[in-house]
């Protein structure tokens, strides 16, 4: 859309044999999304700093992420009005996984942006729709979300406002602790353990998102007993499980250092 | 330059109150970089990897950083033809630093771009001239570095090529090698000690590159006298003070998580 001649001036030089070719080539696709308005540019540098983390972790799932992913999808089901809040970031990077965990889940859709502008709402709507998406909130919303100023905190009565149960992936700390504030309960994907995203969400996910969602996917089917649900919401304990994927963290960074004296 | 639809599309919402205010201000102007075509957008998730790091460092210049930047200072001092690199993001962050710690040392300034386009140099270039840079190298290429591919392998006979040291900040790991293996004195600044760059440089400093240039100007006249700069040099360990940064960031990553939960 926004075909500028930037596109022109960045050509692509990733050699296949480069130790970070994957994350390269997601560097290029999200260069692409911001071309077309999908992903602001500070989203990018917000998706760096999640590579950073990536690479800590050592770019897998971790026991402790795969629990709060069990324990996430749990909740999904069970809330009586689950929300997926939806990103620059999220859509270009899992549009499609998101459009069958909400499928799966009954789980309503909504673009909500860090920079919103009613043209890119729109847009990222519109890419929501692109890879399947039904019924997309966002485009008008007719609430506010108390504690957060600036357009963040315009949400939909239908979706956001009177969700009981909301994943919101790669989350802002003002915004999780807001809806956490409105008495939801609150599941963001945030590879830094430390955020304050990861601290005031009901259950955090410290993993990558194109991991996290699949993942979640493939648990919805094993998870069709209340009783079941239940039981894991009721042993998962999130400080806990933040700060097992902190040992590990910790744990990783001591392994590359002596691997890199070998 | 390139004023398009983005420029409109994207707007600032920072509150002041906001706990990492500095960092998203300097993001939003790294976009703007981006707007310009001085920063490539996958320079900016290069910036937010780098972010990363520099929050679990505590964003300041930590004692074993403040060494390194004595002996790059001093290396560069003690050169022959020393060499500053100075790629879009360490144009964007520090360019008139950058402009008066080549007059200081005497080191030549060259442009070398990870995504090369002759237009993208030119605008590099130009924006280092802007800073007061007098004769900058990168317009024409008139050699190749051997032991890369690519168009980074693109240098100056008269710049990069014939130095004896070479100040590389934010650089890649395969152009570090290579002009390690080239026989050069390479000193990087990257925020990662675990990186390629890092590992293979022959000093490391571990900042923020808009730290680290400011400190190494002001170090400049206190190594006015060979021999100190001699003994600097001989005294340095670059293994040692990348471990002594390692432990600094397993230490803060320990109380950052404590602080968290008191």
């Amino acid at each position: 859309m926004f075909i500028t001649a930037m596109t022109l001036l960045f050509s692509v030089q990733v050699s296949k044999d480069h130790p970070r070719y994957k994350s390269l080539v997601i560097r290029e696709m999200m260069s692409e999304r911001v071309r077309e308005g999908i992903v602001s540019q500070t989203g990018l540098i917000a998706h760096g700093r999640g590579e950073a983390f990536d690479y800590l972790l050592g770019e897998v799932t971790t026991p402790p992420a795969l629990a709060a992913e069990r324990a996430a999808t749990a909740c999904l089901l069970q809330a009586g009005r689950p929300v997926i809040s939806v990103n620059g970031n999220t859509a270009a990077l899992c549009a499609k996984d998101i459009v069958l965990l909400s499928k799966a889940t009954g789980a309503k859709i909504e673009v909500n942006l860090f920079h919103r502008t009613e043209e890119r709402a729109d847009l990222v709507c519109t890419f929501m729709e692109a890879a399947g998406a039904q019924h997309v909130l966002g485009r008008n919303p007719d609430a506010l979300l108390s504690g957060i100023t600036s357009d963040r905190a315009k949400c939909s009565k239908e979706g956001i406002f009177s969700a009981d149960a909301v994943l919101v992936p790669l989350e802002d700390g003002d915004r999780a602790e807001a809806l956490v504030k409105a008495g939801k309960k609150v599941i963001v994907v945030d590879l830094n353990p430390l955020s304050r995203s990861a601290r005031a969400a009901t259950i955090t996910i410290v993993d990558e998102v194109t991991r996290a969602i699949p993942n979640m996917l493939a648990m919805v089917p094993k998870l069709s007993r209340e009783r079941e649900r239940r039981s894991i919401l009721a042993g998962f304990d999130n400080s806990q499980n933040l700060k097992a994927s902190l040992d590990i963290l910790c744990a990783r960074l001591r392994a590359i250092a002596s691997e890199g004296k070998g």
